[in-house]
């Protein structure tokens, strides 16, 4: 019988150990290496931050598989038991560039359905913490359910590249959205603004391009106060490969994509 | 003579209790007023903020003048003698939805010249604070002259807006910048996002319509760690009315204004 709660335990427990670790890493100079492109930095706290995971789950779940951005998880041909499904730093731009604004996602699934999620904003030491079917919690205040709304007064999280030319998406189809909504925002941490849309600090989020590292515990979260999440067409999201991202409050998410993005040739 | 110093320290002391006042009222439910349009919200502790600074400015100080957004303060014909100017919560939006994110600004001016700038964001408890001439703090800690930078490598500050249809801007003009930036972020706080470039967390900041309050203080800041200021059109900024703003570290203020900016028709 898989026990939960105490699992559970040790994920709080380890992120915020990572948490300290990078925290403390700031003191020192940071390594950077260029991936295949300017806009994805990584960094040695990045890649030793998921080492740390791996040696902890290893440990003491040997039969747990792992999935992380860096590559030193495990490879997965399927999502058969349970799979951790790790972000080290979400946000390493922002990490780089300000040291803050960047956290570290975990979402601890079990034949493929998302069971734990947590999001660890580092240097603002908010944990967003859920377990499916518990409810979940910023630190140790349960979140209310998203309140349904509507776009004309929503503050939605999408950023500037998606409506100006780009590789993904006909940057017209969203622009009328952003005229729509009360504002919008752009924090440049997929993490951080999944877990602002299950605080309400957003009403939404939208995004074209993101790995399963990314969104893997912020579905879980919104999921479980009652928030929407699909594909930018409106379809389930797949945590075995990349894809567009959006998640919302009731209301907003059915607005967006009847009114913006339904009929849309693309 | 008057006594910068004097006035820098009663300064910080009077925004430290503005905050320490507004994070007691988050206990209270706000009342929210609506202004002449739906993303122009202001609330009962906006006003009491403005009113809490002009209360201790006039006690202190009865020959400065004051000019606030909420309009509590005096009707300026010119910038003659010592003005403050005081947006008592910049980002009033974020306020609202988020309870955090927003910022108080101060400039303090002689004779249109900006001599002591003040940004306090309250939930953060960061304050960003210059004397003309004695450099620039965030807390306690002095803040580097901005080195220059290139937008290859650049984060900035620009809302979407400013990059589909809009009144001010032909979107088009800003939509390569985009592309060609390392990375854009929009927070809805002015005075936050000039902070941020004061402390080199954004690299450059753009917005088509501000007025004094929200970038009195910014422009200080920025300009005392050698950050370039100016309207949209490279123009200096007047402190006296509307006006686009961009700012920036040297180099990427710069490459923008001749890259994107010079020779567009608008």
């Amino acid at each position: 019988m898989t026990n939960w709660t105490e699992m559970d335990t040790y994920a709080k427990k380890w992120i915020k150990q990572a948490g300290d670790l990078i925290k403390k890493s700031f003191s020192g100079s940071l390594t950077i290496q260029t991936k295949s492109n300017a806009n994805d930095l990584v960094t040695d706290i990045d890649k030793g931050t998921e080492q740390f995971f791996i040696k902890k789950i290893h440990e003491k779940y040997p039969d747990h598989r792992i999935l992380g951005e860096e590559g030193y998880g495990d490879t997965l041909k399927d999502l058969k038991g349970i799979v951790w499904i790790i972000d080290p730093i979400d946000g390493t731009m922002n990490f780089i560039h300000q040291k803050r604004n960047f956290a570290i996602s975990i979402g601890i699934y079990e034949d493929g359905v998302g069971k734990i999620g947590l999001i660890y904003d580092v240097v603002h030491d908010e944990l967003y913490h859920a377990m499916k079917g518990e409810g979940a919690y910023l630190n140790n205040d349960k979140l209310p359910d998203l309140a349904p709304g509507q776009v004309s007064e929503a503050i939605i999280g999408i950023n500037a590249t998606w409506v100006t030319e780009n590789k993904r998406i006909d940057p017209s189809l969203l622009a009328p959205l952003i005229k729509a909504a009360r504002g919008t925002r752009s924090y440049g941490s997929a993490a951080i603004e999944m877990a602002y849309v299950a605080s309400g600090r957003l009403d939404a989020y939208i995004s074209l391009r993101l790995a399963p590292w990314d969104y893997g515990a912020g579905i879980i979260l919104i999921e479980e106060l009652g928030g929407v999440t699909s594909t930018l067409k409106g379809e389930s999201i797949s945590i075995e490969s990349q894809t567009s991202v959006f998640v919302g409050k009731p209301g907003v998410h059915e607005e967006i994509l009847q009114t913006y993005l339904k009929g849309g040739n693309w």
